[in-house]
């Protein structure tokens, strides 16, 4: 994927494609350097559908171990599900989901690393995109009305923008 | 993917793996039948990026028109992704992003069918998720902060449960 | 994929979708019936990529055996490339190919199956072209000027619009 | 993907493999260096199916803003499609498509780059096959009898045998 | 994927292709009908590697979980690795991994159903062939010297060979 | 993938991950350099099937060429099968089938090579076993008691743990 430093200056648009389409950005200039992001997004359900996921009482079985693997595998897929993501090696990926009782929601947090010429944001992301759908289907046989929100970046590093904070 | 409707009675737990093991719940005795759902969710962004998403002013193409191919195509292949979702072949698929000004996000809706022994709401929703994690990326050299909310189920019809609505 | 026969009445447009967005057509209420279909294409190179193809001498291995597998392949994977195909289980495939020496090029015929609510026009397109691509890619070290023509659908039957031959 | 540098030297086949068996050459050894390659094609149809397309009149939806995203995704997924192609991380790639009138035909350019240790000249043309699929996919209901043809390299760069031109 | 059952008698080998050239099968005359298969094999490892991934306490995490996970999601995704298999649309599928520490070894047993117009086989056989690769994965860090085997089927039903037992 | 080179120091478990969550190990900080994997396996079957595959008499066609792209397509998908594998990309790849008439058995031994972070054991694995999976699927019209065994790393060199063979 790009991270957007494809441009110039930052916070402009270049006009090299007059009739606006789509493209995957020239980052080939870029040097290839450490980059990472985490991304954080969580899924709010009703109270017996958290409890049977608490409880291991799942008919589809352990939904967080579940979400935690096909969000790392979703990770390494980003560049064939966002059209003009560029491919990216990832040299480190980790997803963590806990639940929190109190807001009655599972939260999600998503991280990946590359040493590449773009960024990871949109595989940090899909990470959380897709482990929240796995905790979706695990748990929509107790509850349809599931909502998903709060899916955004974190935190940035690498690349010429440098580190971003939320 | 499966709707649910494995185990019975609607509303508890069958626990045919006491262990918690993920599995793919087994709809084989079930008909096949006409069943659809509809998705929706959002993503929220600053003014600057709202504004060239809808001038067509965007570096990487124009945002909507690519993201809607995105989400279609990833309705395909939401049992890649999901790992205990039944494939289903699809008979219909749409994807409609509009801009809601007033609130500065992008508005996405999912739609699904298929006549097949288990329902589609993940499809539809892969289709949001994905569509939306698009817009992501073709906005943000413009916008970091973007925030992707509101993902749920609005309505399904078909299979055992029946129509469903929010 | 869709045969094109979900348009009222066949060679007009419907105008379902009055923005011309993209979307994958209905066929639910179709029937599930045998169809089938076939396509051609061929690659014409210079003589000694052709001589060297012939004679089992390229560098990277058997041209026509690695194309064939790769076409039959790629058939089954036409809905993930193709964006708005309707995917379809194939009943049964064959992908041929011959060398015609006075023509110089490789000839290939794309055969695709399937009981089903679509037409397969794309699967044996989608296989010649893929298996066309292999045989450049086997072949390039010694012509990079081949050039690859004369893809079309030679016949079709099964759906509304029954038996097609061109 | 290779671009034949595997061998020694150019314009001869290395007998590395006596039985001629298929395989990925190896090309370790060689600098990952810029590359680039562009490729043609073009899809000619019936006035009725080449009207509707300019007129955005499909059923189907917008036939080149598909066929682009079609086209881009595709050559990202070359080394999935073509089976002895070295996967290659693109840094950059486009895909356009514009109609012409007279011929009766929307003619397609695909363009990649990367900086690796192989060409991209089977990422060029894969990007156009795609496309072309994808127009052919989007016209069928119109016209049954397209044709795509011309598919051929017109330009690569970089590597040991440098720069191409048609 | 074909159960076999394409060819007429069973036993012996119809000569449709005098050339031996590889293609998908016909089975489209075949009744859609209810398939099951179920596939055992193991991996075996030393003593400090097994007591690693039965105390939990491998690096990459826990083994089991993540095996059962990789051999249901490639079950999903036979087809798309054994070149002449049929796609067929899983109803049910189960993966199911212990320890035998006698023997120091992991067994795994995997089964899948459709209900389709070939057999499932394949599916059952690439799952717990995928299980196994992802038990080494996780362990290799302590054991390069693990060895897989016994990989082969126990059980099928359904289709015209009826039910076979090992 | 992960050649197990991210622990600390090696033959120990770090704890990284205190509540062994599956994670994609960190490589970042390691060298990128050559490295190569060979892994073996074979499949055993009864004399009349052995022999038709011997003898091209198989219904399904050559099946040795068909698993060699298998498993040279399949190397190519690694990580996309075994979730916490690190994506690489391939500088080489070798598949080699050949029959043991004694042992009544095809010997299948697969190779890979890449320049990379972490080494490629899971690639050269992963080809041989749907290599293996693929002549399987070939011959079982005739035997379906086929046994796949003896699938175990035969070498590997590169990375911080240097050259190992068996």
């Amino acid at each position: 994927m790009s991270d957007g430093e494809g441009h110039e200056p930052a916070g402009r648009l270049s006009h090299l494609k007059g009739s606006g389409e789509a493209h995957i950005v020239d980052v080939g200039a870029k040097p290839a350097t450490a980059r990472s992001a985490t991304a954080e997004g969580w899924i709010e359900m009703a109270p017996p559908a958290l409890q049977a996921l608490r409880d291991g009482e799942l008919e589809k079985g352990d939904a967080l171990a579940t979400a935690r693997i096909a969000g790392l595998m979703a990770a390494k897929r980003t560049a064939e599900l966002v059209p003009l993501c560029h491919p990216v090696p990832l040299t480190h990926a980790e997803v963590e989901l806990h639940v929190e009782t109190e807001q009655q929601r599972v939260r999600c947090r998503g991280h990946a690393e590359t040493v590449e010429r773009t960024g990871v944001e949109m595989e940090a992301l899909t990470a959380v995109q897709v482990a929240l759908l796995t905790v979706y289907d695990m748990c929509k046989a107790l509850d349809r009305g599931m909502r998903i929100g709060g899916v955004e970046l974190v935190a940035k590093s690498g690349g010429r923008s440098g580190t971003w904070q939320r």
